[in-house]
């Protein structure tokens, strides 16, 4: 298992490649479960993921307040993280984020995201739309308490992505590579579903059985998904910081 | 409050961030009110808003026309800020420029732009659209004097966007950072409506109680409202411009 | 009047903007009409426009053949400049180009470009479109040879540009900065168009009296005018080329 | 013809052109046939095209395995190549890529992509759209073996492209730059047919007789080819790779 320094520095790097990929702008944000204690998570202090640095993580408890005395602001939104990791022993990393794309799937309540291409198979056959006005009528859209962060973390339930109406998304993965590759591809998978969507005809979304036989063959540390994190980390300008499990 | 010296240099990085977010291009600009004088606004000579220095940094009245001695080319459009700050006690900050996904909604009569994201609550819930042509006719759709720059500001009455048919929008916020907030989310917010529409079926406009709600939690100089500005600064090349009230 | 070496200069920097705003990529050229001899324009020899320097200007005769001895190879296409040059004596530079966006309107046959945005005025109330095939049938699409660039001309007639049936658009203009301005916001028009009819309704075009307005107010080397090739050419990497007229 | 040294640095300069045109990201991957036996091909190992240089080349034989003992981790589809060239003596080189605007037509069923513009000619009168799932049920979507190869080859027969539904697209050609200069332009032309289809009315695509004028007058190493090369290559920086046969 890797040590606490190494899982921080992933987690910057994971920053660099969300903000990179336009998955985040000042606004969004990606967590990891610590490694050796499962209450915890270490997510950054309130910056734009772009800039974060190691010095900026914090620890956090599962309901979402600092186990160490901390003087920095902290991410309104954090109790998203909180919640979905209380909820779920079996997520490793989360992210909060507003991708562009994803969000008319938020807004209009004609279509489903569902996978249409192989790299989007991992938000899984079913994102629910979380509305947070369902419970908590008219707020700032923001999830600002641990209360709002289960209501959200119960609407995903099992599955692996939730959209949220007018705001974003949330996605939940048992890696942080998984989590980041999710993130990146649910605007992609988005943008092909409204593309296909316009060419009109029926849609030939993955059958439940791809994305089963996608998810058995998935490992976190395959040369293949090592590929992907090489690349945007480089492509983010952080490539040095790389450092492969084992190495 | 801010010296002017504080103020120009904000200005500067507004004009840079606007640039980057290609919220304009060559053309478009902003504006900040006086800190010491409420009728006299700063802005740019006429030159690119990517170009801008402090050295470009005019002083006009709320007549459009500068309150010293100017060599220098001011911007045809300044009547814009002018009659905007004139006709609006409350506003801090104006922005008019040409943001291209804006356009439609200026073009096209049967979509009005309403907020459907959080970051998009700011514009509020009321966008107008002014047609130069309801009252001077066939002109260059440039608003160069303050008889066209009045008519713009009626129409914008209490809002914080009016939308320039053919042309943009202008824009008027509380603070700097709020206008340049409104102008870098609004074209967002309009692609995450034209996006929603193409998928179909009812669209889920915020609340007039979310957009309360946003507005009242909003502070020009919270953290959650700095860390956009920085992050825009940095990515713009000018973060070690950035100078936080205060500090 | 400028000097030769003033004037490719000057069309270095048009290829390299047309090249960065993504007007051009390997393909695509512009010209300009020879500032002592009206009977001959300037034009690169056959190289990708951001690639384009100084020594690559070649001179040609309004027959689309170079005027002086030359081993190197030349745009197949040249004859698109020939042809426009040869019958509209009013004209001094010319784009020829395949900006994506423009492309629909002469692939689809619904819907006219016309202009909706003020920075679109320049292209005129009437854009033809040519259809290579009507007078020469199966081709490859180009224009490759003076015939078929009088046919393009004529039917170009008194307009500024001509779509190109599945291949690009023709653009001519009085002065250089003019017709890389009209080539920039060609597709930004189109886009604009494109957009607004998703969201449905009227479509709001610029009168022909706001069109006439804006011509009538154009001057090629206006402040406003220089604004957006300093803009463009700084963006382009090539700042320190430019020489603004009378300096 | 050219040597194994002179083959393996145009495939890297292929796979940077594949990478910064955004054909291909962290997956997808482009071949060429070995220079001196034609039962052999070149290939990257497992890493993404933007990171690939000369010592990460492989030589496969026509059933996907090395033909010398290899350590490192292979594509997992290598298996496409592999069966392309082995049905194709015609084929020189090939890319399998998921470029994002191609990937609707390989999902929604009611339009066929097809060439709308003159750079789009190669892709060829007939695009057909291969779905694993019609032979092989539900698998993960990747040709993992070379039966799954074999029955791609067959769906794609004399074609230059197919379509691999909800996946990407496999690419033909007779030489590396046209196979790559395909790739480029099967999304500009895939962008184009879907706008032109949102403009409404009548598309016109390019006739038989044109497809195959420009099919004719295609030479791998002409000025106007070469020009694309040299463009590309030089925007994705390795410019100073670029050697010209003869030369």
């Amino acid at each position: 298992m890797s040590s606490y320094d190494d899982i921080a520095r992933d987690l910057v790097i994971a920053n660099r490649i969300l903000a990179k990929e336009e998955v985040v702008d000042a606004y969004g944000h990606v967590s990891i479960r610590h490694p050796d204690n499962p209450n915890r998570f270490l997510i950054a202090r309130s910056v734009a993921p772009d800039l974060v640095g190691a010095e900026d993580i914090v620890e956090l408890a599962l309901d979402g307040q600092p186990v160490r005395d901390e003087k920095r602001t902290l991410y309104l939104e954090r109790f998203i993280h909180a919640a979905i990791f209380e909820a779920r022993p079996d997520v490793t990393a989360v992210v909060h984020a507003h991708a562009e794309d994803t969000l008319p799937f938020g807004i209009a309540d004609a279509t489903k995201l569902r996978p249409v291409i192989h790299s989007g198979s991992f938000i899984g056959s079913e994102v629910p739309v979380w509305d947070i006005a369902d419970n908590f009528g008219d707020t700032n859209l923001l999830v600002t308490n641990i209360e709002q962060g289960r209501d959200l973390a119960k609407c995903l339930g099992g599955n692996n992505v939730a959209m949220m109406r007018g705001h974003g998304f949330a996605a939940a993965g048992r890696s942080l590579i998984e989590v980041v590759r999710m993130s990146v591809y649910l605007p992609r998978n988005a943008r092909a579903l409204i593309r296909a969507k316009q060419l009109g005809g029926r849609i030939r979304y993955l059958s439940q059985g791809e994305i089963d036989a996608r998810n058995r063959g998935y490992s976190p540390y395959s040369t293949e998904t090592w590929r992907a994190w090489e690349y945007w980390a480089n492509k983010a300008g952080c490539g040095d910081m790389l450092r492969r499990p084992g190495e």
